[in-house]
């Protein structure tokens, strides 16, 4: 597929270029800042480069873009910002995106304590749902995923990921990229389960820095 | 140790009664009926009878009592009430509890949609602690953990546990007792965090019913 990354020089922008260019697909890879896009790109291809002589696989291609782009040239968008959007940037993004798939991994953290969310916050999937309006279709993944794992290639990952979404056909998609990551996928609930997603991201960080690491992961057991 | 469980007939309290016993602590089952108290005791003992011919350890002893009863006898308490205990409940605990540690392992969900907690919910733990006030010290553990597989005493546990509280001793002493009850268990936030794991454990009853399990847990990768 065709998939546009929206902060695609992030570091989760980056770990999921990579891992799904590896799988094949074609990657858009979105900056604000086309220098950075085309640095990141082709320090990603290099990488690539060296995964697939070695495994020999059939990769696909990396294309520096601007955000916009990247949303416009995506058969499937991806919104990887490390912070939060803010309204103005989302904005821009609902006409190239109208008709398509978004999925939403942003997490808001108390600017104060990175540990936590605002306590008033009510989850930003469904503002960046609310915000783009009815043409464009939203779901949450990938918020709890390290990027810090995902950018090691030649690492298989052991932790999972949580799709949210109100669709079935959606969050089937989103499961399926994330498969294509290499990550085990589970729907866990509708859009507004996001925030319960933001939230085990905070407690991630908390944990990383309480026990000096920098890829904790959650897994599921039992199922 | 003496435990005293608050709500040691729930399926919560009967999986850390046995794991407890099982690992030497005495245990004061507490249950607002004392028929049901003793049923469980009975039924409990002889499940560790049958634990203990095998594996030939030295167990503690299980013993029946009111609720009030078990928060004065132990050294320890826990409060494993299915649903979030009201505070004319809470407050006749205040005085037995005083000087020492409540463990809350409590969740509120939603009563219309028990897959999530409700929107302006911010914490049984805190709530807890409010109700209970400053001669009563709370941490928040075991939300997460799944009854179902804690009473399988065959079965070594994968799931974590994740412990939220203000207070380092406090933290340690109930991390020393999830791993008594065979859990790895990590200090997961300070106790306004156990809104997150309240959060979770609605997530893994969503999961449960989604993925037609009935023991899905979470352990952490990468530490």
């Amino acid at each position: 597929m065709k998939i546009g990354i929206v902060g695609g020089t992030g570091p989760l922008g980056r770990g999921l270029a990579l891992r799904w260019a590896a799988a094949g697909h074609d990657i858009y890879v979105g900056s604000r800042d086309q220098t950075r896009a085309e640095a990141a790109v082709q320090e990603m291809t290099e990488a690539l480069q060296g995964a697939a002589a070695s495994d020999g696989g059939s990769m696909g291609r990396l294309h520096p873009a601007d955000n916009e782009t990247a949303a416009r040239e995506g058969e499937v968008a991806v919104l990887a910002v490390p912070s939060v959007a803010d309204d103005a940037f989302l904005r821009q993004l609902a006409e190239p995106l109208a008709g398509k798939l978004l999925i939403d991994c942003t997490v808001r953290l108390d600017p104060e304590d990175v540990t936590r969310v605002p306590a008033d916050h009510t989850g930003s999937a469904l503002r960046t749902r609310d915000v783009l309006g009815p043409d464009v279709r939203v779901v949450g993944a990938f918020h709890t995923v390290s990027a810090t794992k995902l950018v090691r290639l030649d690492r298989t990952l052991e932790e999972d990921t949580f799709v949210v979404g109100d669709d079935a056909d959606d969050v089937a998609l989103a499961m399926k990229l994330a498969e294509d990551a290499g990550l085990r996928a589970f729907h866990a609930g509708p859009l507004e389960t996001g925030l319960t997603l933001e939230r085990i991201t905070a407690m991630l960080i908390g944990l990383n820095k309480r026990y000096r690491r920098r890829g904790i992961g959650i897994r599921l057991t039992g199922v």
